[in-house]
């Protein structure tokens, strides 16, 4: 098997789990308890937030352990909407691709009276810090730009945008779900205030994510009860899967320069093989993407055929992002890149892990090439595409 | 070590690791995705789903899992919240020695206009259904009252407090963190309409829980994003952590009566031990209680000296929960049953495993004497009671 869809979720890593299985069968008392046993769950607990906060370089004080990407995601936004209303600041920027976990929230606090822009982000998948500049307005209470995109990787320039965001004094938040253990973050020069990550995005577990907030933002809570989080997150703390994040954090970074350069290599490969299937596109920007993303559209397919004929090659793959994989509407990150819906249902995402061989991508891009085209000659969208008739044209 | 402080979390079973580990290391696909690798993690989430369901005589399309009790207490009463608005019921019925992710929640609900009831739990820290209906008046949205306490470990009439719930056609929810795997449940004989649970108070893991809601009860999401769990709650579903939980319900339901008969034998045994010691009063009913829990106010000692010096014999035990153990104000719980703020101060909540032994029952009994002694030895309060004085009165 390939599994080839590591911005769904990836494996835990053997780091990982190593840091977990302590927490779950010895160290299993309650950071909250005042005996010996409960502390040194505790200490761990820190131990770990101190290690997230330098993969950042953020102040652990700054780290707010959530249950995974949506929850800090809501969380950000919230917090963001609750100190703006105080200003009555009700306007909020944000783009048209960001994840759900953004857009759906985005359309909660519309209903409770907030205004939102989002911003165009061209055919190549990316905004500009101008863009930015010029939606902000005296009542923008936050702009939200993702790090970089689930779908189609484009890596969006976050540092010129969190130097907009503080040169106006609007809070910056972006969903580095995608980016965190996979590019470089570093919170103080990219004048962040508030970030999300999930952990099971870069081989630690599921169920478990952070929210970074620069000092001095009070965050909203999401969830009320204990006072765990600085009373700002309720519920036990979820010490296994916060150590096997921390562990696997670490690791990400610790290798990410040899892993960016092995994974943009076989990333192009795959990218250049899969360019020569005829009506095909790469979807997103070729360079600001993320070093393992490949996403294409293919003309004339079916893209739920074409993942279930490569599930019998043994490969793992998606259209579309997990999240939405329920519906049958087409990507709304392809239709924001200006993807004609017939074309968008024709997506394939690839997403690599930093173990996979050149045999691998070779393997496929043949394969791919096998499935589209007997597809393909099913199709009588294909046949009247051949006969020169253009059914729909690419942008 | 005795680990007495099962309440507050417990050591993962080796069946809830067994479960967990194949889906960290093998079936870690995104239930969501299209392709075999998925879908098996898809059919492992339905299947815990279904287990739990049954443990619970419920539906599995009416289990929706959350990170947590917290999280699910949050999300049934902000579900019950909304549906009162639409009909203009903004009133809801609970107690005062609930949890405070209840009692933050109605905090926050009655910032945002609506009236809250809390029930008085009395000297024994119970209350009676017929409080409940005696409260409901037209514009109740809700009852909401715990299944079991989780300081106390009172245990309250929740099939009675269901009927009269149902019959006056009102919504009940009921928090059962400390309940699920320790207590028999039948949502549908209970008449439970919204219940929460958390898999790490019956070792399951940490960072899962469940939310219950009947069918036709529509739940307001309290995070928003992908489509997972009927889109009623976003996140990539924790299918480690859910497989765990679901085994260690099973586990914990499937031995309930011989384990509450073995539990109940050695609580009575550890009361009977420590009302030896005078001036010792057991805190809440001796006999609608968690055949786990026992909670003693010891006048004249301050907890935290206590659970200091117990844990230098090796005993994890608490003083109140591990939610507010960060605080100094005294239980909630404990004032609301009735006592001094004084007396408050000195309990110690002894909740016991499964796996604990006669002789270490004696052991906690004479740790708790021998503490307490010397404690008192170096108390000017101590010496002003046994001199003949009063310094503060138990009801």
């Amino acid at each position: 098997m390939i599994y080839a869809d590591n911005a769904a979720t990836t494996k835990v890593s053997e780091a990982a789990l190593a840091a977990m299985l302590p927490c779950l069968t010895q160290v299993y008392g309650n950071p909250s308890s005042l005996y010996a046993f409960g502390q040194s769950a505790k200490e761990q607990l820190e131990d770990a937030r101190a290690r997230i906060a330098r993969c950042l370089h953020a102040d652990p004080k700054e780290i707010t352990f959530t249950s995974g990407g949506s929850e800090a995601d809501n969380q950000a936004l919230r917090t963001a909407a609750a100190l703006g209303a105080k200003k009555g600041k009700k306007h909020i920027i944000s783009t048209a691709f960001e994840h759900h976990a953004i857009l759906h929230t985005l359309d909660a606090l519309k209903k409770e009276g907030f205004e939102i822009t989002l911003l165009d982000v061209h055919e190549n998948g990316l905004i500009t810090a101008q863009q930015v500049a010029e939606a902000i307005r005296p009542d923008t209470a936050l702009v939200t730009v993702m790090f970089a995109n689930n779908e189609i990787g484009t890596v969006q320039p976050i540092a010129e945008i969190g130097a907009v965001c503080r040169e106006k004094g609007v809070l910056f938040h972006t969903d580095a779900v995608q980016a965190a253990g996979h590019l470089p973050i570093d919170v103080q020069a990219m004048q962040i205030d508030m970030l999300s990550l999930s952990g099971h995005k870069f081989h630690g577990p599921k169920g478990t994510g952070v929210l970074y907030a620069r000092k001095g933002i009070r965050l909203e809570n999401l969830i009320y009860g204990g006072a765990q989080e600085r009373n700002k997150r309720a519920g036990t703390e979820n010490l296994p899967a916060i150590a096997g994040m921390a562990a696997a954090l670490e690791e990400s970074v610790a290798h990410l320069s040899e892993t960016t350069e092995k994974l943009i290599r076989q990333r192009d490969r795959l990218i250049r093989g899969l360019s020569e299937i005829p009506h095909s596109t790469l979807n997103g920007d070729a360079v600001h993407r993320l070093p393992s993303n490949v996403n294409f559209c293919f003309e004339a397919i079916e893209g739920e055929s074409l993942l279930l004929l490569l599930d019998d090659k043994g490969i793992c793959a998606s259209s579309g992002s997990a999240c939405t994989s329920g519906s049958l509407d087409p990507s709304h990150v392809l239709l924001a890149i200006g993807r004609p819906h017939e074309v968008a249902h024709g997506s394939l995402r690839l997403s690599l892990g930093e173990d996979i061989t050149d045999d691998e991508i070779d393997y496929l891009i043949a394969s791919v090439k096998d499935v589209v085209t007997y597809l393909r000659n099913m199709s009588p969208v294909w046949r009247s595409l051949n006969e020169g008739k253009q059914p729909f044209v690419l942008p």
